[in-house]
């Protein structure tokens, strides 16, 4: 397929290339055109303006948040102004569930057709075509992306008809896998306390009961005290906290926990935060705890 | 090995099964003498007295909480007073950090000596064997139980040499299984309250990001609001999160995420919880949030 | 002073009549023109667009929330658009710090000037002009409208010469309240399940440590599990720990407490809160609590 | 009335002299007898044992927990075992309501009779017989013991006819107060980050909401971060909300407020609040937005 790919980020560059190598015909588009380079090198077509990475019959957009959204959706030039009619926006950046509400209906009135299909798994995932996607939208514009998608990832999970659902289990997954790291945090934060090896921790638990990846790295970092490079950094994983509540406002649903989280990162941004992953939010709980091997210990950033 | 078994509750009678499958020699003990019978069949001699299950090597204790494990050791005619010197307590009961420090202080000064070995795994993986068995005491004693403990697990995770910080471990890890519970219980309020088909949610989570029993066991009963029959009753997981709580408050380490779990048990209980399954708190946030998919449809203990 | 007065709400309404009361030269402005008249039996002007009120040296606005205030002031023929040069703009309205902030630059932008001057205390406080006014601005503006902020409140409180910052002290005055009630509301479920009588043990704590009316009307409220009429609506509560929490995110501060109160909110609007007043979150622990003296008893709007 | 009194520290040493001065005949117990000598001076007659505190027609007692009431209370020579038939123990410790419902069946069971009389005030207010009692007990002890309590108050609320409930009161009061301090807390945290003078704040919500001592002398320690002496030291403070924590945990009473103030306890424990005013709590909302203004500024107790 004819395709277009917008948003060369860590997650994104991985995703283009991904489509090239499934055998798309990819023309690729990043506000810093250096980023472009290598998949220019591995086949695609670089696009100089927005627009000109909408000429096929389908364009994929992985954007940091809402505005970069926004901005290269609605501007003048955008996709909105620049697809053919009856196009297909696949849109896997992890955006609000307002917005991905106005873009559904935003698309219907240009005649172009709006799909959500964010996607699970970190940047070397992406990287290996092995992504996790949650698609919705209607299932004629489904099929039709299906190569597309099936191209960037090991599995498609249709969630519903409507685009804003996909965004909904996107943010609510972040939200889970938050939620572990902060379970792990207090768990290390007590263990550690009580004199514990956490390592040691780490293995028994994730052996017995919690043999997954997201355990196992989180808890590692956890364990310790390791929150730099960031894989995900922690200002992204606050707003993905704040879209979940969001989200849940929106509809009358109370989420202490996720409450819990949002008030873990605001500590975190306080202490000076925002370049660590944001499984540093685990680390918190040593620290209030008193303990050495919190946050304060392995980082400059952490609480003084 | 000859071993006495004393507590043969759903638990403990897959593990003296499993002690028997493995050759040893074993005479099982329960207040309750009928559930001895179908140990008898498979070869296990039966203790009229507790006294009768202490007169070997070593004696496995399996019983439902603090009080239990109190009468039976210390008790006339109890572990303490029968066990010959030199020989072992394998504890496997999930008690405070603060009885198997009492505990292992008495036994020292009986000359007997005292391990604790609690373990994982619901009560079908206990009776195949295969549980996942986290032991701490002087390596002595371990290397000596070793083949009772691999008898009853699928492989057994030292943790130091101080009995009470395998009571710690197995705590905080049912903390961590309660945590999952509530966050899954969280955002399937909020999918739910979306729209978004509950089972399928669930099935995309674990496929992408939590492929383990513990996410689609407790999931699939959350999405269901189905909370009985209990597997692990909520009075005994409150009684963990009580335990895990009072640990934490005597190394003062607050635990924000377990007081929430408290809240919610409480909240459960005031509701009729009592022979619901732990995982029946998940419901709550539904219930707060004014769905009817929460507890209430599904039985007459949910909230009114 | 010949002044205009726009937002004839409850509070408002008492306000205008304060300044006739104390001789100022008032026309007045509501959406609904029906609520002018008793003011103007009284002596106001009504004026029939915003811009005629806005002819004066001042002119004050009491309007329900941020999107009433954008609108009167932004609008065509609206405040901003209509007040000479020079005039103050005196905003007593409970809006945002977001917005405090973009009205002070609008304002200063357009030649006029603008104070901040939110008002503690209920309507029939109100109307006896004994309010208590936090205001904050340019000094020489404050001084200017001193006669005005007198005849409305029975005392003006300074806060900085920065508007946004008398909005802070007004969310965080009933962040501050609202604690109050769920800190009422949680004593009380606990000693209402214990068998004491509610009212006693409000007479009692409020004779004794708590002697202001605060906890003696919402208490009251609490104990009887009386919601209504609502004297302060439960959507406007939870609007101003909205704007509370976000001014905190603004600022990098967590509030668990503040936290929990939104997560209140929430459950009280998912169980058909809206007609309550806001001291009905103060009904939830009792409900959780599974008490029947809660919210469902005493309304229709309650748990069900 | 001849009337023993038991336990003589800063509030027991007021509310013996207040009885002294009331003309009653009082014989005074220390276990640290040197604290006796001032009240000798002023007439009391001053026991070697705690038997020579129960010759009278009534003993109060005054006593730091439930350890201290128990040893007093059911040792040899203990207050059961040597008050007259028919005499009454008044309690005014701060004491569980475990402990309350134990002493009222010891008591019955030895032939005397046993009020709970638990006192609001600090202990200036004690040396000035102005504190606020809340007694609960059989309604003729209750007025046989009214001349005693009229003498150390101003004031007394009569609770129930069983002791207990005058404990809950209490612990429910020290709830509301903490709840206080927690709400300051985070409100000085968020107007002190932005840039708000804390005791202007302070002035402005006090004189327009909460015009009581309470938040008077709370605040003023929180805005200026001074937390020592200690009026009433943090570990009462802890032990309080245990205790009410415990209550309600008997009673199915989900309090996450007061599952908040356990957390933020423990925390200041962990950093070295032994020694600290309980208000210290309301520093960690500071110190968690990461402000100078904090615990830290002013104590070496405070976070590091």
């Amino acid at each position: 397929m004819k395709v277009g790919f917008i948003g060369l980020g860590r997650m994104g560059a991985g995703m283009a290339a991904s489509l090239l190598k499934a055998g798309h015909e990819v023309t690729v588009y990043n506000r810093t055109p250096s980023k472009a380079a290598a998949l220019a090198a591995r086949g695609a077509k670089v696009a100089v303006t927005v627009a000109d990475a909408c000429r096929g019959a389908a364009v994929m957009t992985m954007l940091a948040n809402d505005q970069a959204v926004e901005d290269v959706v609605f501007g003048d030039g955008g996709v909105l102004a620049s697809l053919p009619r009856g196009a297909i926006h696949i849109s896997s950046s992890t955006i609000s569930v307002d917005l991905a509400e106005r873009l559904t209906a935003a698309h219907l009135a240009h005649g172009v057709r709006f799909l959500s299909a964010p996607v699970f798994g970190r940047p070397e995932v992406a990287a290996a075509g092995q992504l996790a996607v949650a698609a919705a939208g209607a299932s004629e514009a489904l099929d039709e992306a299906a190569p597309l998608l099936d191209a960037v990832g090991r599995e498609t999970f249709i969630v519903s008809a409507t685009p804003a659902t996909a965004n909904l289990v996107k943010l609510s997954g972040n939200f889970l896998l938050a939620s572990v790291i902060e379970s792990l945090g207090e768990a290390m934060a007590l263990i550690g306390k009580a004199g514990i090896d956490r390592r040691r921790y780490l293995d028994i638990l994730t052996s017995a009961l919690f043999d997954i990846p997201v355990y196992k790295t989180y808890g590692g970092m956890i364990a310790d005290g390791k929150f730099e490079p960031a894989g995900f950094a922690a200002p992204l994983g606050q707003k993905d906290i704040r879209l979940t509540l969001a989200a849940a406002e929106h509809l009358d649903v109370p989420m202490p926990l996720a409450s819990l989280l949002r008030d873990r990162f605001l500590t975190l941004m306080a202490h000076g935060g925002e370049r660590l992953d944001w499984s540093a939010i685990g680390g918190l709980a040593a620290a209030d705890a008193g303990e050495p091997r919190g946050l304060a210990e392995t980082s400059a950033a952490g609480r003084a």
